[in-house]
């Protein structure tokens, strides 16, 4: 049942709460011992704030919840692959996993020859059609 | 009056803030027309929060003080040269210039090849040996 795409389907959700504030649609949780820790979405608009990306939020999140600052055995479940800034998050996070829905040519870590923590597993391609469509939806009917 | 070296001074007490709550010694401040509009340091522990940089801290604090994401015509001075992480959130408030104390060759952005936006000037090395300072006597004491 705890599969990655049950988890993920979580994190499509959380990009759908995201989108019905008319934020771009990215949404995120992160999981311990197949438990929900921490669940986010894009509010860089509600908020006025250019770090209120979905992981961000999570990572803090979760941390409160730990009660310490490494994600060690957690799992960050996210719609869209981490930025530059969220991939450092993720990094200083030593976070055990990252499994990633639709990949982010442009603006994504992958392509700018960052990697996560040596101790971080990335799994990519989780519900990548599902979570792609919602943001090539919200940019169309922004056009 | 108002010169790099007269904002990194203010920079540089909020490293002294940082190391007074035992957090590695990293201040920052953000300007706008002279006028100081964020300031923070380092409180990854004390907040028990990989994202809780001085920096991340002042973009937040910037952008609640001027109520818009975009800190145009801001200048944040760091005492220690941005992570990844920090670099990434800088990048997407497209600040005008950041002023840098410390070169950080490890962790710092430069070195991974990274940049800032197009739009924003960078400058290093003011107040470089007293920003370094503090750091290397804060890890020296913890060996």
């Amino acid at each position: 049942m705890f599969t990655d795409e049950y988890f993920m389907k979580l994190a499509l959700q959380e990009a759908v709460a995201a989108l019905e504030k008319d934020e771009v649609p990215v949404g995120c949780i992160i999981v311990s011992n197949n438990r929900v820790i921490a669940r986010s979405h894009n509010l860089t608009e509600t908020l006025n704030d250019v770090t209120a990306h979905a992981e961000i939020q999570s990572i803090t999140s979760a941390a409160g919840y730990l009660g310490g600052k490494y994600l060690i055995d957690c799992t960050l479940y996210v719609t869209l692959e981490p930025c530059v800034m969220c991939c450092g998050a993720l990094n200083w996070a030593q976070i055990s996993r990252v499994v990633i829905g639709a990949r982010d040519e442009k603006r994504g870590f992958i392509n700018k020859n960052l990697s996560l923590h040596p101790k971080t597993e990335v799994v990519t391609g989780i519900l990548e059609n599902e979570s792609s469509q919602l943001l090539l939806d919200f940019f169309k009917s922004k056009r």
